[in-house]
């Protein structure tokens, strides 16, 4: 059966666009891993969204499993393959197709890598939001899959937003061209939102039109410091309401995780003393220097004079805005000098964050094997992520902190996974972020356009 | 058989919120034709989810076709309904549940009317964007539906991006309950985004948590004035990176259209000379009085020395902005002195616009029976009205005319319906948006969502 499906996958790609047995080696399931050798059936590596129906047309007739793969930077285990699953990785497919500068749009193939966007479009004066730390591997197809978010979440929103139009293959070969460039269009189902964070269950995509924004000129950053976090809240709003549009960072870092971010080496020493219990990043983009730079100052001395702040400091040069942010971004300060670390990803209503993160870090204060707990993240979008560092890999440890950080967060509408996904490692934990009726219409919705499961399996939920 | 259903209906509800015979005689089901009596088998007035669900259990089991109303503003035939349809009316759900304004969100019931959420947040210094004409009697539930736009689509979004949780019920009684109120979410499908815009043909939106923002406080407004389309981009993009998330609104007036708006009394007598082929009204919304006036003034005085219009004229009082807003609001103007009239809410790429409407100009002006053409628009978001004035009725001359404005549409990529849906109205041309296999898949998730094809029944395509 094995045989006879790649006899078939061979009548409709080129030879040296199927992968098997030992030509498997240099293949990897996820970037963290690349000494591990891929474990599939087969690696297909279609050119064009035509041989991509192909493939699944036969895998659809056949029942065979199919992983999709991308940049393979995912984090819940999106890409982890089996030895009776066919691949589809569309790394070949990563041509960028049209830059619409006057429309502020971009259409690519889905293997485009995040970062080929950005530079494509900065000449011109544009700009994909979207940013993360992967940019240099994920591929624009994943990121559609999994919706990413990051760190412009705030002014740009997540990759939902940013989609103006989608080509997707259906688990039965069907190509659903919605590829259009417009940003109105109430003419019947938005179809793309199907494809949009469903990690690759019910589609596999193939390509898209981005939308692209003018490109700011000004960016100020500062670092403020509050006691408590009715205040965060409080400067959130009023950042907010005075940026008018500008505010593109609002970053949340606790007491105990600003020490540790700022202590490992002087590329990251502190902007403000070690004295208060709140600490955060807040940045605005704007594209009138001058004019831009005198309002933040103003605004920042408008919390002054008020006493909304404790302490304030502000970038004063690229190099410092450079210096701000390599303290939120290297999470190796972090992780570093832990035995083991297990991370976290949750969202809750903002107003609630302060109170469950001061209850999370009390309860796994009490559990043997907990060693460190950083709690920091983008609070304006309500998503905080933990590290925690403890001294096993076992999954009893793993699962008493998974139920200390997770178990509050369905009483007050929180998620188990704001950006990342669900994949196949938080699933067990799904219920947790929805009621058993979205459950079993999500089950619903992936028998009637996948009826014989073969995409992506068991990944979110089981069928 | 209809007298089994009502009895039924009976037991879950109270008698005085099921209405039939000589009660519907005081209802209508368009608020335009209100001398019309609504025909229907009967009217539902649940007071709950629950109830909402207890009537599509019996409406689902009984094969019993359901039309959902709200503020029966619709477009595109949303509610017309028959005699042998069961009206569930959701204007008794219209409490606000909650006002959060840390998390910027509030929490409504289906049957709140838009203008209702406007007054209840904006004593709070906050603001629930989206806004239109109808702002006075259009229900949340029917606005979701619907995936309204309006005014400010260009800052805040259409009502998709403004949705932040849902609850709905599905044909079979099952209730999806979404109400969060977070604005990450990335544990598994997207559930809202099936039943906002879908037309109430997938479920019924009983509740919403709605995405606030903190309201502006200052605002700048202009006509502009160019010759040519290029120059009507050229300034868009100028304006959109100048004012940096400022800018809320871009409207087009095509030279015909504004010395029309612009003619019937002193109240709209018009800013700028006739003189122009393109006139645009440009709308800032900011948060600093002065230094935002400052540089709106500071930006159209580039536009004047770059030489990239022709003639500007601010307004330099709220009386000033209310006049400039009046003339592109008040559509009365443009169809009071015709015959009869037909509208059309299309989308197309920015860029594609202007030789778009020349075309459709120059051919409507051949046909035998249009005796007006009036075009304007949201022409950031690629939205563009007409407004044709004509001698009859006929079904000839209408189709004869929607073939003009419609059918150049699918080879750029535009859509039938930027706004207002498709409904009863538009079904005919929703394969001129819409590739086959889009159609068909729109026909599984309808199967697979309602299988008795019980809700809205005909509304989109038919099954």
């Amino acid at each position: 059966m094995n045989a006879d499906l790649i006899n078939q996958l061979q009548l409709v790609l080129p030879e040296s666009r199927i992968l098997t047995g030992d030509q498997l080696k240099d293949r990897y399931s996820h970037i963290w891993y690349m000494e591990d050798s891929l474990n599939a059936l087969c690696v297909t590596l279609p050119e064009s969204t035509e041989q991509v129906s192909s493939i699944l047309k036969i895998c659809h007739k056949n029942n065979a499993k199919v992983v999709v793969h991308g940049g393979l930077t995912n984090l819940v285990g999106g890409t982890e393959t089996n030895a009776d699953e066919v691949v589809i990785s569309l790394e070949r497919m990563n041509q960028i197709e049209e830059i619409d500068s006057d429309s502020r749009s971009i259409t690519v193939q889905s293997g485009v890598i995040l970062e080929t966007i950005h530079e494509a479009v900065a000449d011109l004066g544009l700009l994909f939001p979207l940013n993360f730390g992967a940019r240099g591997s994920a591929q624009i197809g994943g990121i559609i899959s999994s919706n990413a978010g990051g760190l412009r979440v705030l002014k740009y929103g997540m990759t939902r937003k940013l989609v103006l139009g989608l080509e997707a293959v259906m688990a039965d070969g069907a190509i659903i061209n919605s590829m259009k460039k417009i940003i109105k269009d109430n003419s019947g189902y938005d179809l793309k939102q199907l494809f949009i964070g469903s990690e690759g269950t019910l589609g596999i995509v193939t390509r898209a039109v981005l939308k692209l924004e003018e490109a700011p000129s000004s960016r100020n950053v500062a670092y403020l410091a509050v006691n408590d976090y009715k205040s965060v809240v409080k400067l959130l709003k009023f950042f907010d309401q005075g940026l008018a549009g500008k505010l593109s960072g609002f970053e949340l870092i606790w007491r105990n995780s600003y020490e540790q971010m700022t202590s490992t080496s002087d590329a990251v020493r502190p902007p403000l003393p070690y004295d208060y219990e709140y600490y955060i990043l807040i940045e605005a983009l704007g594209s009138q220097s001058e004019q831009d730079q005198a309002e933040f100052q103003s605004l920042l001395e408008t919390t002054v004079e008020k006493e909304m702040i404790l302490d304030a400091v502000m970038a004063h040069s690229p190099s410092d805005v450079e210096w701000f942010f390599r303290i939120r971004e290297d999470v190796n300060n972090l992780t570093d000098h832990m035995k083991h670390d297990q991370h976290f990803d949750i969202s809750l209503p903002v107003a609630l964050i302060g109170g469950y993160i001061k209850d999370a870090y009390k309860k796994l204060k009490l559990i043997k094997g907990v060693e460190q707990i950083y709690a920091f993240g983008h609070v304006a979008d309500g998503n905080i992520h933990f590290i925690i560092g403890k001294e096993n890999t076992g999954d009893s440890l793993r699962l008493e902190i998974n139920d200390i950080i997770y178990s509050g967060l369905k009483a007050i509408g929180g998620s188990v996974s704001a950006e990342h996904g669900i994949g196949l490692h938080k699933k067990a934990y799904l219920n947790i972020s929805r009621t058993p009726e979205e459950i079993q219409l999500m089950k619903t919705l992936k028998t009637a356009m996948d009826p014989n499961g073969i995409l992506n399996p068991g990944r979110i939920f089981d069928v």
